[in-house]
């Protein structure tokens, strides 16, 4: 049985992890962590888990959780998980890091992004990027960190990847048009996130400035050998739960076609359990993934204007949060990938 | 291996057995039946379901199904389960039948609030009300019909069996105020559930007229020993996908405290993994079941017009539809209630 | 031109004054009170508004307030408005109060359930309940004081007030189950009215406690001679910006059939212009009144229980707060009524 | 008085003409035309007309209407409108035509696009593409046919115009991805278009092959002097009533900053009522414009890539069909271009 603590643990992504490891049947989770609710029992602060989970939220305590426990999910702000890390804990625990403290490869747009100043850069290097299906190799039993994406860098990476790696698109005129439900904002309580004001509307936001850019950048840029890509990345928001949709556009380099794309993306996702690559004509939609770890993936040839359009689609607590932070430790832990996740999507 | 044939697997209420008897380890789905998209993949219908399950619609020849399974589960329009079954196939398979066809053990009820005449009045009184809670002892191996009680009067009779069975509450004064999501509405294209028609409305239906009317008095007749019970029952129908929260009132008949009121809900529900008596002043939502099996129950006795208010919320597509109907194949079978429904509730 | 000031003008309801009033000919706005945005431009704040208006917010000081308009609209949390006002400032202009404050006509009930004291009890007897459709008489020139009537209580009253006035129905028997958009709970901001917590859910809350509860018996025991009258008031949250829906039950004292129940309804409402008696048969829902200043009304007898079912319908930021505040105004100062409220309802 | 007939006074934007010109104080409606509800009170179509419209549906014969009337809105499918004109017709009023049948200059892409045969080409040429802010000047009491643009190609050409007009980006880059409310599709009863189907997702469709493109193309071709022009339009349906959120990107051809681009912006559209050009930093929202004719329009230099985004938002409703529509009649009938239409955007 691996023993599970969670810092953050009444955030959404939080309570997501909870849900997911209660149908986990190799894991027992023995601290929940948070700040906000400190004492209080997590069965009030999350009332799905009344009589589920009987526990009383606990501190940010990482020196005591890491005698407790195997593995350690951190589900904070950014900045907190790296100021909370040292050698003595690394030593005694996994650190799976929802936020995005070990996500970027350099420190200085680390810090120039996120504005904060970077606690432990000295674990960066070691940290893995825990995007299973490319990195899968490097999330061993030896791995002490994984830095596991956020939700609108999975559906853009994932997107992305194949033909970015494939030479099919110049990534030099990559535009990905990203459109998130509301759950990833966060619990916070913000006049932003009221119910009145985010229902019956959608808008932009960070424009030119969201975080996640060079995450995508760093990333898509390894599968193209380039260290400088830059690519324009527009998040919004849209009046929903649950659900990220990727509208991806690229100039292609190669004449092709539909099937010719189809081929690309089975090459790297045809044995992948959480990968679905549609069929022709078919456009992702978020309500077919929902509750699930999946991803859905599809594509257009546009030969008037010879782009490629690509789609993706998942769940961004799942997926794209909690759920590839479980497929993560399933993977430190030498456990099927897919234990705990074979949830299939709830619909409607 | 018990072999599971749906007849209606393209209604929402076969989407979600489907949805869950794939998490089900005893159970192998055979076949989908489906008249409107008959010999179409059933993932094309159903995309959540794209890689996870491969076969084609089938007719509803139950038959030749009864040959191949030993459960079949019918999520159809009032009307056909009952002109599908004989004596040769109920020898052969159980029923769990999702329709209202052998719910109202008087067929005289059956045929005035349903204006169709009754097929199969024969079978009505071996029929089992599959309300697991209250009828568990006669859902057994021997039980060859189970009537699945629908969303609305799961809900209405969960929450008001025990106050009517111990008699604190005067059974001819309540009213059943019920709220619903649209799932309940199924799917069939009608623009009074389109889109914008629901959305950002609400309104009550069926005033005075619903069908489920009469099912709850019959249950909840038996629960009093009475055969002449009237009540008032009004559904409501609100901009959401899942979801039942009824808001019962009635007239005291004993001087009782909250404390009394969760004591007698206690009594019946403390051993009830399915049913979750909420502390004094918590009230249920239905954001707390979704997904799940649960239903949650609170009370609040209001002292000034000495009438006590219950309140109960559930997943109409689950613990109202699918989730109920698993669980009486689960004691049909002699497994454990919850085998394949111990989904934590999803939260947002 | 009638100058008006605004004081809470960035709350939902004084925003919404702002958009009736901008459609009104004979008013012009001078001042939008806003402690929490002061000094900042309205149409920064409400960004519908840009272009349409270029005032900044000002504070809450009534007393100079009061030199530069003719009439006050306090759309503000309870005990500011009875906190501002005294007899040099009722000189000199009327106030249209959105709050409480003057509400109740009995103030230990007013302090009982608010909480609060009250601090102008000497207004109270000269403030004159402003549901025009009711009390139109006493709404004149010579008003000083106005309590505008709350969301919950225009609908409940309303749809009740004929059926108690006549004696249809045993008043002593009403429940009124109402609810509610999320506009009504407020722009502040607060995790219980985060998107995420509101959407794909719905609850009661202040069941048995909720405030509007003696404001509704106090009316409705006008109407028949009570000043003892005890009702059941539960209010439900659901997941949409605007609508209140009640349905309220009560016994018969009479036996009437849907179209007796008409005509007494038409009694009352036929020349009323906001108020649309529905054919028999015919359920208000919310989507028909929104954005105007109607309300809908349903009636349904239910012989097998000989009670009666009514149903009404607004929007709650327009009859249910300002609109109805800018009726009290057309009446205050000699206008015709629906003057600057002609707007059909907006669908979808 | 103008009389006024509608033919598809049924649909979405039937019924926003209707509720527009209830408030136009020029206009008498005459004929609430549709084929579906032909002899039925339009009121009980479309139940927020109750006590507004007494008036029952006719058929749509525009023979016997052209006598009636000074002006025939037609909101139906594409090619009924080009069915039933002719120049006994035109002689006597004047037609504004929602539908697509003579927005497109060239019939063969009429044809090709739409497939179907365009059964009136020769009204093509003197039919006047009804975007007032670009073509006022040929809308004018001699105009006989006025092409009234959708909400996608509104939205999107106003968002372009100035900047592809201007020479400041490169309109062979040009990717336009549209984000559409649901109301956009229509109040036909089809699965796709049920609650449950668009609530809680999203999804793109069309993608490469949507009506709107070629449309788009034409006038922005016209903007550069290019005739054959090409561009990426990709729509997407999200789960809310009304509002369009067009994001579009562009390579730049000048280096300029966010203070130039509202420059020029502003040299286009500082006197237009209707269009309200954001400050710097400032992103569209579809709330700010719900129920108005307004288009909001934000913009971002991306340095990094060299790009611009441009952003719009509008009501598809109003600006995007049935307020344009009002606003062409206005300017043929010589009337103040914004009368009946200033109504502040309602929020939330």
């Amino acid at each position: 049985m691996i023993k599970v603590g969670i810092i953050g643990a009444t955030g959404y992504a939080g309570n997501e992890i909870v849900r997911l490891l209660l149908g986990h049947k190799d894991v027992k989770i023995v601290w929940f962590g948070s700040r906000s609710y400190i004492d209080q029992k997590y069965a009030d602060v999350y009332r799905n888990m009344f009589q589920l989970v009987d526990d009383v939220c606990m501190d940010d305590n990482m020196e005591e959780l890491a005698n407790q426990v195997d593995v350690i999910f951190t589900a904070t702000p950014q900045g907190l998980c790296a100021s909370l890390v040292n050698d003595d804990i690394l030593n005694k625990v996994k650190i799976i890091d929802l936020s995005a403290d070990f996500r970027l490869k350099d420190v200085n747009i680390y810090e120039k992004w996120y504005k904060i100043e970077h606690k432990a850069p000295q674990y960066i290097d070691e940290a893995v990027y825990g995007l299973c299906e490319i990195n899968r190799d490097k999330i061993t039993k030896d791995t002490r960190i994984v830095a596991n994406p956020g939700c609108y860098t999975t559906t853009s990476i994932l997107t992305l990847y194949p033909m970015v790696k494939e030479g099919l698109i110049d990534p030099d005129t990559i535009i990905i048009d990203a459109k998130s439900g509301t759950s990833g904002a966060g619990r916070g309580a913000k006049v932003a996130n009221l119910f009145c004001e985010v229902n019956e509307s959608m808008k932009a936001y960070g424009v030119g400035t969201h975080r996640h850019t060079p995450e995508i950048e760093e990333q898509l840029g390894y599968a193209c050998g380039r260290d400088d890509l830059k690519l324009i990345f527009t998040p919004h928001l849209v009046p929903m739960n649950r659900g990220i949709l990727v509208t991806a556009y690229a100039n292609l380099k190669k004449d092709v076609t539909d099937d010719d794309v189809k081929a690309v993306y089975d090459k790297y996702y045809k044995d992948e359990y959480f990968v679905r690559v549609l069929d022709k004509g078919v456009c992702p939609e978020t309500r077919w993934v929902e509750g699930s770890n999946f991803v859905d993936i599809g594509y257009k040839v546009e030969p008037r204007t010879h782009r490629l359009i690509m789609m993706g689609a998942l769940d961004n607590l799942v997926k794209g949060a909690a759920g590839q932070a479980v497929q993560n430790m399933n993977l430190l832990f030498g456990l099927p990938e897919n234990e705990g996740l074979q949830l299939a999507p709830m619909f409607p």
